[in-house]
């Protein structure tokens, strides 16, 4: 069986397998090596997302994932009172939540916190969909979904689980607001990057870099062409089914 | 357990997940509804992945996949005599693996042609790795490829199984041979659009498109925010596991 890593996460995992897409550039980066499942859930908190938790870890699993991402935050941040309120999750819930989420010690488990938000961005974004009837104040602000983001790191350190610091990270960058987000909360190609080059970083420091992994099958050129039977024998792979 | 489709195939199947890629907008499509699995083996022809065959469809799978795409053919096509002769597998044998790949009468197969091969581009590319030591003929040419595709074409009607002549498709553009490949045989952006689509096309045709297959949890939009154990309670998931 080949390792599997999933994505937990909300929209920005569910969109990940776009264009330039960060989780794509991951199962890419793994091709023959480790299978990566998207399991993004647009629109989703993290109290919604414990009612999937046991459907997509089952804990009767006898080969469960390697490694996964959890990268809520972003709806449970939009804040009360406002257009999204109906996803807003007080920011204890939301740490109390990824603990819960962290399964098993055995499986490298990385907390990314929601990027930063551009509110500018979110009220042109809006604008562009609803015009005059768009909403007055922005729905999630940079400043409180700070405050979430440094709850989730919070619980990486009290879990001792690894964790990426995206709200950080992207403000680090000068025009990170246009940069890095398309409508002000979801990535861009550039936006994506960031996250690829992040993940790929904290799973390498876990021990689970692409690189050290082997390959499932030999690489051609490992072939014996005169002899394939040979190869693959050494390679413990089932003889020709002829 | 979610449905799963798997993209069997050699180099043009494995890096189907890089950049624009037509797996990975597959998986994009499919995402929260069918986890697309990549099976690529770069350099492989049928007779080498005959041995990987019940590796990756074990015959006890209780879960077997509900698709697969079979690509191979680019490998096979190679000319005895030149540079990739290795490679080569002749043609019946071709025809031969191919149905041998074709597991089970309840799985869709969907069998795809190698793609079109430019000649010039083979010859440019390996100039720009080797220089004056690079090859004087092309280890391939279209016109040895196509028997391959007619191969393909004949071994799917013989299954009865849905088929894409993409060596025929491709060629149908003109300029195809810089618009759809980007060394002669590998596919551009666009070269991956089109497996994209025509996939697309047949999956829907056979009763697997996207649009009319269930999202595997309910939208955000349907969940009762003020009572949402009611939502996923009558979606059969399991109860808030606290």
């Amino acid at each position: 069986m080949r390792p599997q890593i999933v994505l937990f996460g909300d929209s920005i995992t569910q969109q990940s397998f776009g264009s330039a897409g960060w989780g794509a550039a991951l199962a890419d980066a793994y091709c023959r090596k480790a299978d990566v499942l998207l399991r993004g859930y647009g629109g989703y908190n993290t109290r919604w997302a414990l009612f999937l938790l046991h459907h997509i870890f089952p804990l009767d699993n006898s080969n469960p994932p390697v490694a996964t991402t959890i990268f809520f935050g972003a709806n449970d941040a939009a804040l009360f009172g406002r257009t999204s309120e109906r996803q807003h999750v007080p920011v204890e819930e939301y740490g109390d939540n990824l603990k819960i989420m962290r399964l098993s010690p055995t499986m490298l488990v990385v907390l990314i916190t929601p990027p930063p938000v551009d509110e500018d961005g979110r009220m042109e974004y809006a604008k562009s969909l609803y015009g005059e009837k768009a909403m007055k104040l922005p729905e999630r602000t940079n400043e409180m979904t700070g405050v979430y983001a440094r709850q989730c790191i919070e619980t990486a350190k009290d879990l001792g689980v690894p964790f990426i610091d995206l709200w950080s990270k992207m403000q680090e960058t000068e025009g990170w607001q246009k940069k890095f987000l398309s409508d002000g909360l979801h990535l861009t190609e550039e936006g994506n990057a960031v996250v690829h080059k992040e993940v790929v970083e904290v799973f390498s420091v876990a021990g689970l870099s692409s690189e050290e992994m082997p390959y499932d099958f030999p690489h051609h050129s490992q072939i014996d062409a005169k002899n394939p039977e040979k190869t693959f024998q050494q390679q413990q792979c089932l003889a020709r089914p002829l």
